[in-house]
């Protein structure tokens, strides 16, 4: 896999901003729970991910945190690069949810491409148009949402990431990914454990009753 | 005021697509209340405010609602038009809080100059930065600021759009503001008129202690 097939808009770029690219890409391999971006350090610049998982998300000032959005293999990471649009007034927190192995495109290159092309502009427009809509979800769940119905969600998302209904996760992460606390969480699945939907033990929550997580979830 | 000297990027415009705007352009003007945009209409176009005021809300399937941001005099709306991007997967309403004045600049027109010119790529990135950084703020006011501040800011904010203390306001619209419950908001105001910061009287809020509501909103 290279970057020239794995960048979505390759093709419309010319041959010296694909050189300019090519010139300054570097790539970089991080282990599971790596800090990759945060708010206050140096502008990152974009990433692609080559195979792996990003999670990006809110720290506030207490250290409580909510998980805006994730990244796989091939998506694309623009608020790494936060400092090539002015406007953007947010700081969020990335890091690696697993090993993870992604190409880094310099702010300042990406900036000037995009600042010439109206392809490259449209398809920025384009990806922070997909992660606004991914927080824009994500307030409506928060607002509206009951938290039974957010945790029944999360682990239904886990399960099928991972590919398996034997989870590895701890009830604290679990509540830094929905912006709860560890004490509630453990409760809600302790209450999801009663009615036999799912089986806790240490560090591990397994899913024995998936149409009823679904059935929850939809309500 | 003309829409040449109000458009913020007019001049880098070519002459065909100036004539092309502004062969399209409409203007319309609304009464307070009226609403302007909502998710599951047809695609308006991008608002450009003459005068007046809007807010833009999300509304919940049970009519809850919670205000994402406002548009004053020059501000320009963009998911009014989210049609020109196929990535915005969310709908928003829009109203106009006071007697408002705008242009309307057609999806159509506007997609096909942002598709050939990188300033109006890039200035829609800004303008969806801008607002994608708002939505970012509400979320954490959400997530981690306790309703006694929100209410605080709000009351502040609200003071200082309209240039006075006494503020001509409903409980229940300070709720849909907020994205709360108009019984929440009643006991909130409450405590905050037992302590001194503010005076009730039907459809008013009267600030009475300002340094005190600052106070509350930092603390």
């Amino acid at each position: 896999m290279d970057f020239p097939s794995t960048f979505p808009i390759w093709n419309q770029l010319n041959t010296l901003q694909q050189n300019r690219i090519l010139g300054s890409l570097t790539t970089r391999k991080v282990r599971k729970g790596a800090l990759i971006h945060n708010g206050s350090m140096d502008c990152t610049g974009l990433l692609l991910v080559k195979s792996g998982q990003l999670r990006a998300y809110l720290l506030s000032d207490e250290g409580r945190e909510i998980t805006i959005y994730r990244l796989f293999d091939m998506d694309m990471c623009l608020f790494s690069a936060s400092c090539i649009m002015r406007s953007i007034q947010f700081e969020i927190t990335i890091e690696a949810e697993k090993d993870t192995e992604f190409w880094i495109i310099p702010a300042k290159i990406y900036k000037s491409i995009m600042e010439e092309s109206a392809s490259v502009a449209n398809y920025t427009n384009e990806l922070m148009a997909t992660r606004f809509s991914d927080v824009m979800w994500l307030m409506e769940q928060v607002m509206w949402k009951s938290l039974d119905k957010r945790v029944a969600a999360f682990l239904l998302e886990e399960a099928s990431i991972e590919g398996t209904n034997e989870l590895k996760i701890t009830h604290e992460t679990i509540a830094n990914h929905l912006g709860s606390h560890r004490e509630v969480i453990t409760r809600m699945l302790r209450y999801f454990q009663s009615e036999g939907i799912v089986r806790l033990s240490r560090g591990t929550v397994v899913i024995l009753d998936e149409k009823k997580l679904e059935k929850l979830q939809e309500a």
